[in-house]
């Protein structure tokens, strides 16, 4: 098992066929099928049972996969067999939304941190944290070890807050904002925008 | 130009190019080069010339693209030359981030509803709208001749209120809930799953 080799499109899906078999075996399932997972996802069974097999060989012929132990495998796959903190960067609407989202605990994720760089929102607090100063963003996340930045901030500040993430050592962004940033090959960006993900399907209306 | 023969691959870097360029343009920049586009989305040239030429010939050898000519074709490819009503199922944290959201005026998007099933909601105030109640969703969905729905509710409700968005002539679906959801074929449905993305990512990490 190579990370260089599984192509990347592979690696997305792993994650949704995780959320399916973790909604399953919160329903009490203790097997499924290629087949059966595939009607959950909207993914053939086929696909699926070519994706899974990239890391080695997890069911059998007739009887199917285990859903606890395909999770334990896709959750050390996607090393979320630990939990990973988080820091939110922007404590608009969207950075109170994440702040306070209560999905990220049993998926590996952790928000430790919020920072903005308005002095009428630092020192206030959002869920559980207090705002911080993004001037101490890169002492801060440095010395906490923090790994994964959420952005939503505005698209004007968005490469100069990477840049200091980068600096930090981050090495994966979630941004929100609504453009392009340019990070280091070692550094993982995804986009969330909904205009984008809007335009995507107004094509085809 | 055929819709059904180019890519969704390559209709999902369409939105990324035309979120360039209007950054471009609102900077007062006048042509692009697939090589400066390029860098700005970190996407290669070649893949940029080699997508753009799938709807014609916009751009000249040696002069580049103008990028008001640009932003007018891909609008129109892209069918966000006009305005889309989009209507928000969900009044919580992300449905509220998501009725307050700037960014969709000037790409294409009006939020028109919002709706909610929780009686304490339903007739106050989010934003500009009063929540509605989804109950009424069918009916005043159709009446307004909707296309469009932004989901920001639970996973165990997500599939239910999928089938009366179809049954009410919604054609395109953000889902926000964390979970796959079943449409008819000539339904496009986009996933924003925060904690999926960032699964992605800790693969690498």
């Amino acid at each position: 098992m190579n990370a260089e080799k599984i192509p990347d499109i592979i690696i997305a899906r792993l994650p949704v066929y995780l959320r399916a078999l973790q909604r399953m075996a919160d329903k009490g399932l203790q097997t499924t099928s290629s087949q059966d997972l595939g009607e959950r996802v909207g993914i053939s069974a086929a696909q699926i049972r070519k994706d899974i097999s990239q890391f080695g060989e997890f069911g059998k012929q007739g009887t199917g996969y285990s859903i606890p132990y395909l999770i334990n495998k896709l959750r050390e796959i996607l090393k979320v067999d630990r939990m990973w903190d988080v820091i939110i960067i922007g404590a608009g609407d969207m950075g109170h939304a994440l702040a306070r989202y209560q999905g990220f605990a049993d998926r590996g994720f952790h928000v430790v941190m919020v920072f903005d760089n308005d002095k009428n929102k630092i020192g206030h607090k959002i869920g559980d944290f207090i705002i911080e100063d993004t001037s101490h963003l890169v002492e801060k996340v440095k010395s906490a070890g923090i790994k994964i930045a959420l952005l939503t901030i505005p698209a004007t500040v968005a490469q100069e807050i990477t840049e200091k993430l980068v600096e930090a050592g981050v090495k994966a962004i979630l941004n929100y904002a609504p453009i392009s940033i340019s990070v280091p090959k070692d550094v993982k960006v995804q986009h969330i925008d909904p205009a984008t993900h809007l335009q995507r399907m107004t094509y085809y209306l």
